[in-house]
């Protein structure tokens, strides 16, 4: 056979858990066994939270007029508009130039990656975290450092830690609110705090990812721009959570730029944009209609995915070997392995589960090697019948 | 005023000439001005050329059934399987594994770039070539470098020029098959003897871009990867231009890899796929539609974008001051200033064009500062008296 033409160390070196671990379970699949899948982060795998309606009637009308045509390339001037009006109703100045509309926040990502990041670069980002934050900044020649989140105070933000692990190459600051995996939102004082962390360091700007603002089970939620008076906040949100439409891949990414000081990263964000042209023009109206209709619907698809939370927590406390600090918002839990012989290798013990009993969760490791081993991340999305199924089959799994 | 804070060079030195040109465009029109805009190959910005009703229906029907949430990373295995069906039509043995789905074309290159480019490797691209292929493998610290496109020999390729600037570094050698921007299509001779050149070099990958193919009004389009007996050949297409509607940004690579010598790099762009979750899930329901369906349609639509293409040349003959070589296929025309005083400037030729008379070209450095400088590239896609009024003012600007 002759030789393999090499891959980049980039491509090759990337790991991404919540769709790594797929790949073993389409195998069983294909041999005619059923998944319980609880890995991916979908609200529209299950029953109960679909698409609302009005989002969909008019993503249907820009078709049928036949909106099908390359958009702007910073995203529909209405989207804009309409998405810098609710982030200025979470207390900042947002004008529609400061929203670029974007494939998803993961394409906001990697677009702000490669506009901020040289050669040992640092990104700071919290742990456990979701996986492209450590994926992609290794694209661009930097790296990602994890900031500790306490697993057993409700995954609060260490400051300590943070203060200790700034320095002039952090270029980019994450928080991530309501956290994905762990379902803590930050206190007022804990963003305060880590923005004047911040205000010390003149290259840092903070990425403020609040896909899951609208899941807030806690009434806490407070936007981080809307909290920084000079320390440039760029706020990551989109369709796909809130307005529970992830397959349209929508997103945006809003710049809170106080002094001006990333003018000239903006203008390199700008050029990259136009470079891959536009986001789905038809599903930005979807997106719209959303953002402009009253979101009284989301009451009832909150009220759901809490009760759902709340049976698998209560399933979790009655389990022996399963511990979980209590999500304020989202809907993931990430559980605690409690006993040293499962906590070992979280991955092999996510890997026999699937084999075993056929129930498909992510390896904490696979968030955080450093904060997340020796829990795994489940959704609670699930209808509770079959969240019951599962709950049943990890329970066999764990006492066998 | 603070430091502003830097921009990485990689988006410092992006250029997108077809939109960066937009941006005044822009600022004419909100003083009021109305610009006919012939920069951009979208047909779904002009009369007469829309989205086929059964692709969209079948589009309408996938949000209706609530299909969306995420899809699986590589694409639906519907549609993978329906481009497959297609490719093999084309006279290769394609298989639905072979095809991954993206975002556009634009995201397969971002992707094929990250996992093929290393430090100093080599893009060979065609020049004049669509602006990606230049803009896009320096972020990943490669180049790219022209072959020469015959500029007085209907843009023919220079095959000379290619096994002249073949290397152990050339990582990927592109052929843009109908051509963006001058229309060739090559002959079966020129894909045999591109293949044969690329044979030498064992490290070397063909990128076949084939997104106009079914825009061929001479009946001599063939897929490269039909003709390759053992180099790699990764075709890509998509339902942006052959099924016009490029705003639902759905494109595909499929990868005809005789010896598995690109194992290694596969799994690389696995990897990135996986990463950022999928491309539209509703959207991909609306290209399946297109690619099982009968497509007698297309007849009418290429015979209409024929059609103005004629009136163009026949305009350009015309006019003292410009030539055109005829194209093809595709829907540009890739016009020459025969004025010395003209080409020696062509982006400021094309800001004047705009600011006095309000049409809108691309400069054809912006495609090649090579191989393209002193032309422009314009699109045929407007009704006949849209181009007629362009034409005169075209005209009138070069008499004056």
């Amino acid at each position: 056979m002759p030789e393999p033409v090499k891959v980049s160390s980039r491509a090759s070196s990337i790991e991404y858990a919540i769709r790594d671990v797929v790949v073993p379970a389409i195998e069983l699949e294909s041999k005619g066994h059923d998944i319980i899948r609880l890995n991916i982060g979908d609200p529209l795998a299950y029953e109960g939270l679909p698409t609302p309606n009005h989002m969909i009637d008019e993503y249907k009308k820009a078709l049928d007029r036949q909106d099908n045509g390359y958009g702007p390339s910073y995203g529909l001037d209405e989207l804009r508009e309409a998405i810098s009006e609710s982030e200025r109703v979470k207390g900042w100045n947002c004008k529609s130039d400061d929203v670029y509309v974007t494939h998803g926040v993961t394409e906001a990502l990697q677009v702000l990656f490669a506009a901020f990041l040289e050669d040992n670069d640092v990104v700071l980002a919290p742990g456990p975290h979701y996986p492209p934050y450590m994926a992609y900044p290794q694209m661009y020649g930097a790296r990602t450092v994890e900031y500790r989140l306490k697993s057993s105070d409700g995954w609060k933000i260490d400051l300590e830690d943070i203060k200790n692990k700034m320095s002039d190459s952090v270029k980019l600051l994450v928080l991530i609110n309501p956290n994905n995996p762990t379902g803590n939102i930050a206190t007022r004082n804990e963003i305060e705090e880590l923005i004047e962390i911040a205000k010390n360091w003149p290259n840092c700007t903070i990425i403020a990812d609040e896909i899951y603002d609208g899941l807030d089970f806690s009434d806490k939620f407070l936007s981080v721009a809307s909290l920084s008076k000079s320390v440039p906040v760029i706020t990551l949100n989109g369709v796909s959570k809130v307005y529970f439409a992830p397959g349209w891949r929508i997103g945006y990414m809003a710049w809170h730029d106080p002094n001006n000081t990333l003018r000239l990263v903006r203008d390199g964000v700008e050029r990259i944009l136009r470079s891959r042209l536009c986001a789905s023009t038809p599903a930005q109206y979807g997106y719209l209609a959303g953002l402009n209709t009253s979101k009284e619907w989301l009451e009832n698809h909150r009220k759901i995915t809490e009760e759902r939370m709340k049976f698998c927590l209560r399933r979790i406390d009655e389990i022996d070997g399963l511990s979980c600090e209590s999500p304020s918002g989202a809907f993931y839990l990430f559980v605690k392995l409690t006993k040293p012989e499962h906590q070992i290798n979280d991955k092999k013990w996510v890997l026999d589960l699937l084999h075993k009993e056929h129930v498909l969760v992510v390896h904490g490791s696979g968030f955080s090697p450093e904060f997340g081993a020796g829990h795994f991340r489940m959704v609670c999305l699930p209808p509770i019948p079959v969240l019951e199924e599962a709950f049943k089959r990890i329970e066999r799994f764990l006492s066998s």
